[in-house]
């Protein structure tokens, strides 16, 4: 098992094949021990190294960075922190994904889809369940996004994802396996919703869909207020 | 020649470039001599390591399992034997592939094409044939699928793969070679199926089409009842 | 310079990644002096060592084969002597590319296109020039295909390559990158013109075409008649 | 980090698993203090070699060639030129990406785009700018573009890149990594755009569109005129 640091660039890497971190776009931190590793802002994801990586403490300080003086911890860093003080998420992916950025065009304010066996790779999700993401208005700055961002993960208590339009996803996960498995499954079905909308069939099916779509195992807040 | 857990992990990273087991979905199982070699269920299929396997009997109880006691055999278990005692297989494949799953959305009980050089890849079959693939119905736990599965089996007793509605695909072969390849030459076929729905093609041309498609070589039965 | 037995087996690993030799289809011949290197009928194309080809002589009889006596030379093998003897090509592409096999659906017996800088990759084409591929009916043995690829080859003798309806591409070319560099082209075409097709465009424009076009260096046959 | 030769290498084989370097097409240039190391002509990027670079002046005078006399600079060498001498570009790469080529098929003299966070990855632009990238008229030989390119970096001064019809797209940036980043983000945005249009949602949006997307930090231009 290499460490957290070695860790990030390797799944930077895998995230950059699948299209989610192009252009330096999107990015991952994962919660190590008290602390969080985060990689920089604007660099290459797919050629990163455990090097330049910013080891946080949860209150986003910066507890050890780079040798390089030129580095900043990634813009994403507040939004990250969200995710782990409201909902104890031991890993957060954020990704470009076109499928994220071209689902959040075709819904209003809320992702919905139901009846696809990828929904049960959501953590307390069943097939027949109504899969819900929130979508968030785009900000000019990313960090402008963490007010919107915060109200959402508070009005969707059970949602493991927030969509921001024209712009792509947020994901989390207890650690960096769940939020990784959950971040694949979200991207399928963003692609999926665009594949049903183009066939003329409802992303949302009406016979059988429970809307209280309950997590079997509520996650525990990292921090508690 | 690698050991037959090896092969899996090494075959599970190229399903995974492919599409066919993101977020942990997907699977596979290769028959070794009177064992079969499963997958642990819920595991990132890219990642896995030949120690994590488990052999199993025909039956499906465990023979010998992974040092690590919260791993459990993948879910597709009781559906990998019934394409093994039913039909001999040698291996199965369960795919998530997206093309898979939207070729579930455009038919009704059975997927079906012709006239395309890829079904010469599907053991028995020639171009003019009319492959057709059956699809069963989703349910909410994957082992509940066994029954349905079994059936679609008796009833297409020269079908290679089961499709599943709103969820993916099961294709087998007498090896892990002829699982392999006719999986890709499905897949082909059901992202070729969209392809011409698209284009306003009939998946079925009306011209030489013979319905009797029956296998120049039919598959022995692994186990006989 | 890898052996041409090796540069095969590499070429074939790269084709499976650009989906063009999925489910054991599609293939390459490589001329190697007097002989022509062959890979084996029916097997894995991104799997296959350099001990499993064939050596042939032009005419198609085995020189020296593999010590498995399973194997036997690609059902391609007429078809690509066709174009060594009729075309003094150096190596044949046979690829299953779903943009080649699509590409046949929407054109009549010529695939046409023109304007697109692509074009200038195909030898002795010009941007501006129409270029056309033949497009021959598919039978169902492919050995059965020879006599009207030859046909197409005869009838359009500037052309680099033969498409097959609803199966896929030949694609020749003086030496192993001239013949690679032109499928990798062709393959961007046939992509190209179903997006045209999608966005309402016709493939071939009406402005300063040209029907003539010569080859600036035209291929000299490897076996004169 | 490699020298300059080698990293051009590697990223050609970068760029050629992105689809931008098929067929021999496309390319890259890098400047290294006063010379600029650029690949030759008609040669396949993705197995290109150090030794086969060439290191020119900025007036595209060869300094030092490779042994094989066979080889000749790039045909885009005098459009790489411009982009170095017109806007001191680091660095410029040519991409034949099929969405840059289709987005030159639904625009008229400009491609505009507007409210996309990838916007933000191009140097001074923000999230609700129109990002315009000015389109040429494809040539039938590569150098004669170099004209009608000069003129749109000329007009568009904050452009760092530019479109040429049914064709592809020339991108730089002060360095490769802005350069490489930046042509990630437009070909993210070519891709977006045909998406939006087969959605039938205008590129750019009414709101808050400022056209005056003046960049933060002007280039500077390598050589003074």
């Amino acid at each position: 098992m290499p460490d957290t640091a070695t860790l990030i660039c390797d799944l930077a890497r895998q995230f950059y094949d699948l299209g989610w971190v192009t252009g330096t776009g999107g990015g991952i931190c994962i919660r190590d021990g008290e602390y969080v590793i985060v990689a920089p802002s604007g660099v290459q994801k797919e050629r990163m190294t455990p090097d330049q990586m910013f080891t946080l403490s949860v209150d986003g300080s910066v507890v050890k960075g780079p040798a390089d003086p030129s580095l900043r911890p990634s813009d994403c860093t507040s939004l990250f922190m969200a995710a782990i003080r409201l909902r104890g998420a031991g890993a957060v992916i954020h990704s470009h994904s076109i499928h994220a950025m071209i689902a959040t065009l075709f819904f209003d304010s809320e992702f919905s889809i139901s009846d696809l066996e990828m929904i049960k790779g959501i953590e307390g999700m069943q097939y027949h369940d109504r899969l819900v993401v929130p979508i968030i208005e785009n900000t000019s700055r990313e960090c402008d996004l963490a007010a919107s961002l915060e109200a959402a993960i508070v009005a969707y208590p059970y949602t493991r994802a927030v969509l921001v339009r024209r712009h792509g996803v947020y994901v989390w996960g207890k650690d960096w396996v769940q939020a990784k498995t959950q971040a694949e499954c979200y991207d399928y079905l963003f692609r999926a919703a665009a594949e049903l909308r183009r066939l003329g069939i409802p992303t949302v099916t009406l016979k059988g869909v429970s809307d209280a779509s309950l997590p079997s195992r509520p996650a525990e807040p990292f921090i508690r207020s």
